[in-house]
């Protein structure tokens, strides 16, 4: 599963200056330019970014991460996932990992993995690698099947998406990590691009709807 | 879709003193007898309480929430969904509710809640009210199904879970709003006690799986 185009990043430059903004670090007793950006704090301060509306959204990335990697289909080792970020940083997360349910201290984590690379330093559960846009990132992975979900694509119904041999294919999908609009990247052609509902679905829940299903599999096997 | 036995409680009076508790209400400028007892934040001066090790998880109740209530079967209309904590309490949640995505804001939005009774107080999204057993309330339900989830239980598919016949009919299906361990109280006569896994699963996980199959019904119907 590859979390892309999340909407994760530390505080752009442009506005470490704002009121808003300075306040939040000191309240944490963060350097401003190392904090995660987060909507429903700098709110005022991302007026003046360029896609303001919809970026600084951790959350959608704790969620969708919490609900994969604990899924039914992940405790049976069937799910690896990548989140690719705006700004190309691809982050991969050892599937054994025990996901920080805390909000504040998943932010947290976050803010550390950016500034060292890799956390912990020895034994590195969350790793940052060098930029990787997207399309060379998916194709790299060799796909045996490549789902691109889109609300705009034609629909399918979610119970339908998988069959038994997908089970032993290399099945690599794409959920969007922003909160609403269109990729800014379009799928690759050998994208099966889906639409599991006539309007935008959460992060959260198209991953569900994914591991679910795909762990359903595994019960008849 | 009930969360049975949440740990969701305000600072309980034995703690409100402890320095922890202190600092954490003076960093957030609250009264500390009104906060979320949250053990990301609580942890050292919850070592004194009862059941210490299990009590306040707000996050459990918001992350089932935001799985629940984003499912397409609640898109659909088919879920509603109640919140039991473990002083009896009983929360309902309008349906039509946009829930608040931020855990920190959720928190806030519960400790209003805790203290009015009803948020907002014109036309109330959230209602608290009166002390409900657990029983008594699935009682009073009427439920056509009444199916409790617990690891101890015989293990079924989720996928055979539920039947074509199941959307016509009132299901109440009950899980735990704990981290670990068993629920206080023991399961009605009439319930279908049933796992779904080995071991514990997340409570949002369990969530996803009764969404995501009882919302594949209705693409069917």
């Amino acid at each position: 599963l590859v979390l892309a185009e999340s909407e994760l990043e530390t505080v752009p430059r442009e506005i470490t200056g704002h009121r808003q903004v300075v306040a939040s670090a000191r309240r944490s007793g963060k350097n401003a330019s190392r904090m995660i950006l987060d909507a429903s704090q700098h709110h005022a301060a991302m007026r003046r970014l360029p896609d303001g509306a919809r970026r600084g959204r951790p959350d959608l990335v704790h969620l969708f991460l919490l609900t994969a990697m604990e899924s039914r289909a992940a405790k049976r080792g069937q799910v690896r996932v990548a989140v690719h970020t705006r700004n190309d940083d691809w982050i991969e997360i050892d599937p054994t990992t025990r996901l920080i349910r805390n909000y504040v201290r998943f932010c947290g984590l976050i803010e550390k993995l950016f500034e060292t690379g890799a956390v912990p330093a020895e034994t590195p559960l969350l790793t940052r690698t060098a930029k990787r846009p997207l399309l060379p990132a998916l194709d790299a992975m060799e796909a045996d099947r490549l789902i691109w979900l889109d609300e705009t694509a034609p629909r399918r119904r979610p119970a339908e998406l998988f069959a038994k041999d997908d089970l032993d294919r290399h099945v690599v999908a794409v959920i969007g990590g922003f909160p609403h609009g269109q990729f800014q990247t379009g799928a690759p052609k050998t994208a099966e691009r889906v639409s599991l509902w006539a309007e935008t679905l959460p992060t959260w829940t198209v991953a569900a709807e994914l591991t679910v299903h795909y762990g359903a599999l595994g019960d008849d096997a």
